[in-house]
Parts: structure tokens; C-alpha cells; sequence
């Protein structure tokens, strides 16, 4: 039992998580601050603000869940949906699927609009599925297909629903500009583009929704009208602090700390460097031989899906690429789950280097 | 805002989150690992196994949920009542208070047992406030009041009862026998005596509790029936593991840390050491002449309660030990919230210096 595990140190080349920042990682063993200490709450109001810049947002409901991405999504449909309310949600990978049951275990009538997988959205045939939804929602970038799909195009035909943003594989990673787009309500994941350890949920929420929203949540530890008490802008506006729940502090100070070297880099930077990696993974992936499974002009340059070459054992490759090299890399997701490979290049891992380290124990694994 | 802020270096006396073991700050210093990697997956079996030995359980549903002890409670309610369900909770302070709420919101009809704050609760009355509930729910040390009840005694009266049990602060700080004391579910922190930094929530739950559990509870996120697929010996008997969201790895690998720490010391010693330095900390409290709030005879050692003396401002002293000794302390919690201070020696904390330290500041700033 007490023997202490040798911990392997892995190139985290799957959908996430992935390496994180340096700075992220010192920032976990920086001495622990209380949840309620002024100088902890200094931070979190300035990772709240850093958060506001990376979302593309002014709301001042933005903050940092204390769980992962998928407690992100169920936040923003338990604050927004309530017994029969209409949500449209755009199914193109395994994340839009989870969206719906996670809107009908919140009592809503879901209205699913289904897409090939690998494909993006079609924002038309969505606006068009329901004459008056509360809510529609679609997936920024799809983690389980490598898809990007056009956020601003269905936020210009939402008419009067509230529009809901899965950015958990783009955040920091693409371009992102949730008030621009018109994303009412957005969640996101620390352990991606963010590049942190996995554990909170970025999440932020316009007050056109705020004032929609489901007053007394089936949830109370997702219940935004409680954590408002505690973080961001709405708390200070209304003087003081209110404990809600033990915020998970080493967390919030290493996303500080990733968040102020992606914005010391420079936003745009780190997309332009996303989309380099991204494209030299790619072309390179394609000069080996192998098909990419994502619509071309709709490739995510974070996450890439390439086919499993016929007769090629795609777990035993995975399997290979950790034992002898420590990459991990993922499966496909779903229906794909033998047949593609999915191979992140995202936070720290956005770098040339990693996209010649991949695409060369690949080469070797796979005779090439 | 790019400015790095200074993180100052407390000694976290409070209510929790306490100052981690050494071992738990180094764990979240390792290698970053993927939640699917076979090495993830070890270190989390291995957790999951001497979790069981804090909570003093053999059930195989023993994990570390993906958020902070209040999600704890939360999963204990949303997988085990719902709508119409009987839910007696004994009420002894917030975190019972909380539990009505939760529960609440799951659609349970509640039945309330009221205690005076600073009293344990009294396992008779609350056993016989309903002839056939579905739950009892009862908090084994109140945070917010620093009171220990007698979980054994409620276990011996809950008949046919499903008993639900908040271990948040007693966990690895005092005596905890879930098995022999009849709890069904019990859910607890990271960030108190475990000596962790908060983010998880340990969570156990037997085949009894499991069998009569919410099908398909209104919570994905917290969805057992689905966790059960990842974590714990559940998925291992039924082959392979199946995605379900992405653990806080960093995290787990902590709580590792700091669980092959606490063992190696010995969880007798571990509570020993608790009990050992909460009575130097509350004799030495009323030797300066104060007075402790929590009844005599049910005192945690981990957390104790100090009435304000008359006259005395308590913020101003709770902001003076900050400042001028990097030592944090507790406000009190509800209506107590100026009147009482909160002490916690819990985990790495809970130790001779530490005691002596706290009751020589107390001393200076009060002028005794």
C-alpha cells in the first residue's frame, strides 16, 4: 500500500489534459491561502479578470467553477432550463450528446438536431429546429471530432434564446469572442489550451441570461445566484463577500498563474502559435500517409483526428507511443473509438517541437 | 494585472482549508498525468483503497468526487432521494442547515430536527421524528459549531433508514468507523485533517444504499451509477473503464501523497496527535481566560470554538493575527458569526507548535 508510485513523466499529447504551463504548475505549490483571505480574493478577482479576456467577454459574472468542464455544462443548463423549457442543442460529437441529457435531467424538452460526426453545425437548421426555444446550444470546438464550428453565425440567428458555448477544447486556444458572438452562456476546462491541471470550469454568463435564469436551481452547489455572493464583479457591487463553498484555492492560484503568462504572451500570440503547431502536425500527418477524419477548413489546429491506417491495431500504437516514448495520445470517441486517433497540441504543447516528437515516434511505430 | 502577486505564507488555523501536508504539496508538483493512463489509473485504486481505511469502510464505491466537499453532500442527496422521498435531517448548525436545502432541492419532503448550535445532536429524537424515512442524515462534526455527535448511536436507531453521514472534518482527524456505525453514505473533504488542498470530495456508499440509489439522478455530473464505471472497485470487477469526465489528476495524485503519509504515521497516531493538540489549544484557551462554546464532553480536538470576550471587536483581532502574524482563524458561522472564533488544528497542523503559536498570538493581541 504506502510503496510511493514511480510517477511516469508523460508528453500529454491526447484531448486533455495536457502539459501544463511551467508557471501553472509552480503556482500549485506556492503556499496554500484560505478561501477567504484578501489576498486570496485579490486573485481570484484578478484571475475573474484575465478570465473576462481570454472568454472575449465583459461580463462580470465570469469566474472559475470549483469542478471540471462537464460540471461547467451542467451549470449552465441547470441555471438556464427548467421543467418543459425548449432547448435546441446542435449534436456534431460526443459533448453536444452529453448536452442533452444533461438538459433533460433538468426537466427540459430537448430538441436535438443531429449532424455527422466530423462535420461542423449547420447554424441555419438549427436557429430553424423550434420556433421559440429558451436556450440553443452547440459546441465550439468538438473534443470528440477535432471540429470547429461557427459560433458568430448562430449567435446572429439565436433571435431571442439564450445562446450556451461549449469552449472547453478552444478557450485560449482559438480565437474566442463570447460578447462579439453573442454566447449569453459559456463554460470552459482548465486543462486544455488553458493549460492547467484539470479541475475548475471557467464559466461566465451575460445578465440578459442572469435574469432568466432558473431562481432556485435543482443544483446548489452549481447555483450561480449563490456563488454570485462569493466572486466576480456582482459580489463587490453589492459589498462583501458571502461563503458559499470552500473554493478549491491551489486550483484558482496556478489558473492565475497560466493566465497571466498566456496573456504576458499575448492572446493573439498563443492562437497564431495553436494554429502553427496545429498545421505542421497536420501536413505532417498527411505526408505520412494518413487521413485526417475532421472536415477540411474546420480542423481545429488543437486537436487533431487523423483515421487509423487498415489493419493497423490502434490500441496497441497508443499502447507503444506510452511505453516506449511516454506520449499519450487519445482514441477516438463514440462509434470512432478503434478507428481514430485524437492528438493534442494544446497550452504548452503548442510548440513545433511537440508536433515533430509526435509525428516522428509515429513514423517509427508505424514503419513510415 | 500582470503584475505576479505576492502569495503570503499563513498558517491556515481556520475552518479549513488547513495547511497541507508536505507530501500533499509535492504531489502537486509531479508530472501531470492523463486520467485514462494506466499509472493514473494505479495511484487512483490505490486512493480509492486507503480512502476505505480512513472512512474505516470496505465498500468498493469509495472515490474521490471531482469537487469540493459541499459536491459531497450533494451527490450523497441527489443519488439517494427524490421527489416525495422522506428525508430526516438532524440539524445542529450550517452544515445541517445546508443539508436541508440540498435536500431540498432534490424534492424530498424534509423533516427537520432542530438542536440548540453547540449541542450534539440527539440521536433518539432524531430517529423518531418519522416512522419511515427513505434517508437520515446526520453531521458528524459541525464546522460550523465545532461539535461532535454520535453517528454510532444514530447508526444502532436508523431501522430501515438509509444513513447519510457529513464527515467533512472528522475524516483522518478523529475516530471514523462507517462500517461498524451503520453509515450508508458518507461524503467528506480534502482540505481539513486529510491535509489536502480543498478540490475533492471523499465519497463512499454501500450496496445497500447503492441498490435503493436514484436511477437516474437529476445531477449527471454527480450521477454514481455513471462514476461507478471509472472509479473504485466497481469498475474493475465489470472490465475496463469508461469515460465519464475528466478527473482533477493533479489532485488525486495529492490526496495520494498525503493518504500514504497519514498511513504511514498511523491513524491512530494521526488521531491521537489531533486529540493531543486540540486539549493543549482549549486548555490553553481557558487558562487565558475564555471561554470555549461547544459543549463540554463533545468537543472536537480538530476545531474549537472560543467565545469573543465582551468587548473585544472580532474582525479587528481575526485581522490582526493576519496581519501582523500570518495566522488565519475562523469568524464564527451564522448568528455567532461576531461572537465566537473558529480554531482548527487539523492535519499537518494539528500539532504542539502550532497550538502554542495560536494561544501566544491570541495572548499578545488580547492583552492577557
Amino acid at each position: 500500500m504506502a510503496t510511493p508510485a514511480m510517477i511516469p513523466d508523460r508528453r500529454l499529447f491526447g484531448p486533455g489534459p495536457s502539459n501544463p504551463y511551467p508557471e501553472a504548475t509552480a503556482g500549485l505549490g506556492l503556499p496554500l491561502l484560505g478561501h477567504l483571505d484578501p489576498a486570496f480574493l485579490a486573485i481570484m478577482d484578478e484571475t475573474c479578470a484575465m478570465l473576462r479576456t481570454v472568454w472575449g467577454t465583459d461580463n462580470a459574472r465570469t469566474l472559475p467553477l470549483s469542478a471540471t468542464g462537464s460540471a461547467g455544462m451542467e451549470a449552465a443548463f441547470v441555471n438556464t432550463v427548467g421543467a418543459g423549457d425548449v432547448a435546441v442543442i446542435a449534436v456534431n460529437g460526443l459533448f453536444g450528446e452529453r448536452m442533452c441529457d444533461v438538459a433533460a435531467r433538468c426537466g427540459a424538452q430537448v430538441v436535438r438536431v443531429d449532424h455527422e460526426w466530423g462535420q461542423p453545425i449547420d447554424p441555419q437548421r438549427v436557429a430553424e429546429a423550434h420556433p421559440s426555444p429558451k436556450v440553443i446550444a452547440a459546441v465550439h470546438a468538438e473534443t470528440s471530432t477535432g471540429v470547429r464550428s461557427d459560433i458568430a453565425a448562430l449567435g446572429a440567428l439565436k433571435g431571442d434564446a439564450l445562446l450556451i458555448t461549449d469552449a472547453v477544447t478552444s478557450i485560449a486556444g482559438i480565437e474566442l469572442r463570447a460578447d462579439d458572438w453573442g454566447v449569453d452562456v459559456g463554460y470552459a476546462g482548465t486543462q486544455k489550451c488553458l493549460g492547467v491541471a484539470p479541475g475548475l470550469a471557467p464559466f461566465t454568463i451575460n445578465d440578459r441570461a442572469f435574469e432568466r435564469r432558473i431562481e432556485h436551481p435543482q443544483s446548489w452547489y452549481l447555483d450561480l445566484g449563490l456563488l454570485g455572493g462569493y466572486v466576480g464583479e456582482a459580489s463587490q457591487k453589492h459589498g462583501g463577500r458571502t461563503y458559499h463553498h470552500t473554493a478549491p484555492t491551489a486550483m484558482v492560484v496556478s489558473l492565475h498563474a497560466a493566465l497571466q503568462r498566456i496573456l504576458a504572451e499575448g492572446l493573439d500570440t498563443v492562437w497564431a502559435r495553436h494554429a502553427e503547431a496545429g498545421e505542421l502536425l497536420q501536413d505532417g500527418l498527411q505526408k505520412l500517409g494518413l487521413e485526417l477524419f475532421a472536415a477540411q477548413g474546420y480542423r481545429l489546429p488543437e486537436l487533431t483526428t487523423v483515421k487509423v491506417p487498415d489493419g493497423v491495431d490502434s490500441a496497441a500504437v497508443r499502447r507503444e507511443l506510452l511505453d516506449r516514448y511516454d506520449i499519450e495520445i487519445g482514441a477516438g470517441a463514440g462509434a470512432y473509438a478503434s478507428t481514430v486517433w485524437r492528438i493534442g497540441l494544446m497550452g504548452h504543447n503548442a510548440r513545433p517541437d511537440a508536433a515533430l516528437l509526435i509525428l516522428a515516434a509515429l513514423a517509427d511505430i508505424l514503419g513510415r
